[in-house]
Formats: C-alpha cells, sequence, structure tokens
C-alpha cells in the first residue's frame, strides 16, 4: 500500500531519520499524524519557524533566537564562563539552577576518531572572549567521556597560560545512586575527591 | 535557555503530541534536527506534502494519494473483501503477501467505552459495496481484542443476510513462538482450532 503513496513513504523515511527511530516507529509516527491533521500541520509550522528563526549566538555560540543571547546580554555574572560541548548541556547545567555566569558553547569534543579536531571547536572564539580581560573564571563542564576528558585537558593547557582560574565540575556519585551499583571507576574518583563532613 | 527560543519550545511541544515520544525524547529530536538544518527542512517539507496528498480512498477507505486506490481501480479480486480496523492492518496483510483481494477499512473498531459505535465505522458503506452484488466473500480481520471481536461479531450479523460468505482470521499460536510462553487463551484457541497433519 505504501507503494502508492509515495508522499507516505517519504514521511518515513524523513522520521527514520532521527534517532531511535526506527522503521516500525516511523509508520506508527506517520499513521498517528495522518489521523490528527492539525498536529501534522502545527508540526510542519514548528519545524519551519524552527528553521528560520534558530540560530547560534555569536557570542557564546548556544542555540538563541536573538543575537547575541539573552544570557549574553543579561545581568549574569560575566567575569565566569562555563565551558560545555552542546547547547543541550547548557540546557542541563541551566535546569539545575546552580550557574549563574555565562555559557560557551564549543558545539562538540575534541575526537581524532571521528576526525573532530581542536580547529573545528569553538575553542579560538573562547580564547578571544578571555583575552579581553573580564573573565576570570573558566569552568570546564565537557562531558565525563574520553572525547571530554581530553577536551578538558586541551582546554586547560591553552587557558592557564592566559592568567585564568580554570576548574572542572566534581566528579563523584550521582543523586540517589546506591554504591553498590555504581561503576568501580566513578568509586574511585568519589574516593579520590571525598571531602570533609 | 529554551525559554529564550519560543519556537525550539513549541516545536518540542508539538513533537511530545506523538505516541511513545516524551519531554526528554522531543528534546533530543528538536536538537537533532537543530543539527541538521537539511533533515530539519526536508521533513517539514514531508509533512506538508502528506497533508496535501493523502487522503482515504472513497471506494475502501484505505490512505491513498489517487482515488479510487490502486487496489480498488487495480487487478485485484473484487469478489472478496478484506475488512481491517485501519490502514496499518491493511499493509500487514499486504506485506504478508497471502491476500489478493480487495479491503475495506473501518477507520476504527466498536468500543462504546471510547464512544465508538457501528454509526462512526465506515460498515455502512461497507453494506453498499455488498449490496451491489459483486462481493462472495467477506474476510474479517479486525484486531483479536474486546473491541475487534465485538466488531466481527457485528458485521457477521450484518453480512449474513445480505448472503455473502464471511470469514476470519484463523487464531492460533503465532510463528516462532515457545509454546511454553504463550498465553492460556491463545493456546485454547490454538487447541479448538486444530486441524489435521
Amino acid at each position: 500500500m505504501l507503494q502508492h503513496a509515495p508522499t507516505l513513504t517519504r514521511l518515513v523515511g524523513e522520521l527514520k531519520k532521527l534517532p531511535g527511530i526506527g522503521e516500525r516507529t516511523a509508520l506508527r509516527l506517520a499513521f498517528h499524524l495522518l489521523k490528527s491533521p492539525q498536529n501534522l500541520g502545527s508540526l510542519a509550522e514548528a519545524l519551519v519557524q524552527v528553521q528560520e528563526r534558530v540560530c547560534a549566538c555569536s557570542v557564546c555560540f548556544a542555540l538563541t533566537e536573538q543575537d547575541p543571547c539573552p544570557i549574553c546580554t543579561g545581568s549574569r555574572d560575566s567575569s565566569v564562563i562555563c565551558v560545555v560541548e552542546t547547547s543541550q548541556d547548557m540546557l542541563a547545567l541551566e535546569r539545575s539552577n546552580a550557574y549563574h555566569g555565562s555559557y560557551h558553547v564549543l558545539q562538540g569534543a575534541i575526537s581524532p576518531l571521528h576526525g573532530v579536531n581542536p580547529d573545528d571547536l569553538r575553542i579560538k572564539e573562547l580564547l578571544t572572549r578571555i583575552e579581553q580581560g573580564t573573565v576570570e573564571e573558566v569552568v570546564i563542564a565537557t562531558n565525563f567521556t574520553v572525547e571530554g576528558e581530553t577536551t578538558a585537558l586541551y582546554l586547560a593547557r591553552q587557558l592557564k597560560p592566559l592568567g585564568v582560574r580554570v576548574t572542572r565540575l566534581a566528579h563523584g556519585i550521582p543523586l540517589g545512586s546506591d554504591i553498590e551499583f555504581v561503576d568501580p571507576a566513578t568509586v574511585q574518583w568519589a574516593m579520590k575527591g571525598r571531602s570533609e563532613l
């Protein structure tokens, strides 16, 4: 039947490109959308609007609809920059409500295996921001993965000569977890980083 | 951050309306689309095309881009009609390659609990097709659920007085399953429907 509806085949193909969505889910989503033409229309419209309006902030490279973004222009503490890999990571930090400085989105992490070199990231732009002289601390919040750690070490080496304080997020046991089931490497980090009670 | 990108919030909201997609997945999909503007554009375009071109066949009510659909106008055996609940069910039957007749999509199943009565389905249109006199057999392929069974029994009662043969799909052990793990009701059906070897 689908071969008689090429637009439907195309929609299924487009949905399949999304992460975590296979053939069956794509079909289910497509039929669901067909059953509710209103949702279908507003999803299409939302996609077009996002495409037209969302861009990267020219200062911190976070996704935004105003350039520079409200965090860069607002009343945030501009003497601290938190460096993250992606806008999603920045969103997670914002949700925590624990940080009130500015951000810098690298748009990725160093990963020679995937052909991502330091030059492919927004590192040059970060260094330029720091050279302007108002930044006192850079909090590195790259992911705690091989790529993230590599990026963190690379950044630290680039940043320290600029006379800025370089810190990074603590590593340890996550909230709500049973130590029995935490992986040994995390326990090691937690032990190394233990503090006075 | 999202509060500064209302179009992104809207896209996440639209994605969340899809079945099986929660807040986190919607966010992940939205960011994924933002990273590949080409995919974003073609998904939006595919949605618009589907909305413009896909309709229900005026004969069998399957989703199609030509009316009547290629199955209704093609060289299929029009003396047999297979009655299904949805276009997806029809697609599953087509995939099996076991049926070469025509179809009738009810667009749902009788479910008083959900306010779906026989009048809400395409039953009147099915009866009209049969009254034209060329149909010899109606294969009922509604789902094997309370709603599907109710619909099957209702249809059988409506169809038999019209002098047409009414059959339904066999119920039993599905292919590849270990009898140990098949639910008792299915085993009962399989036992009742056993055949000579």
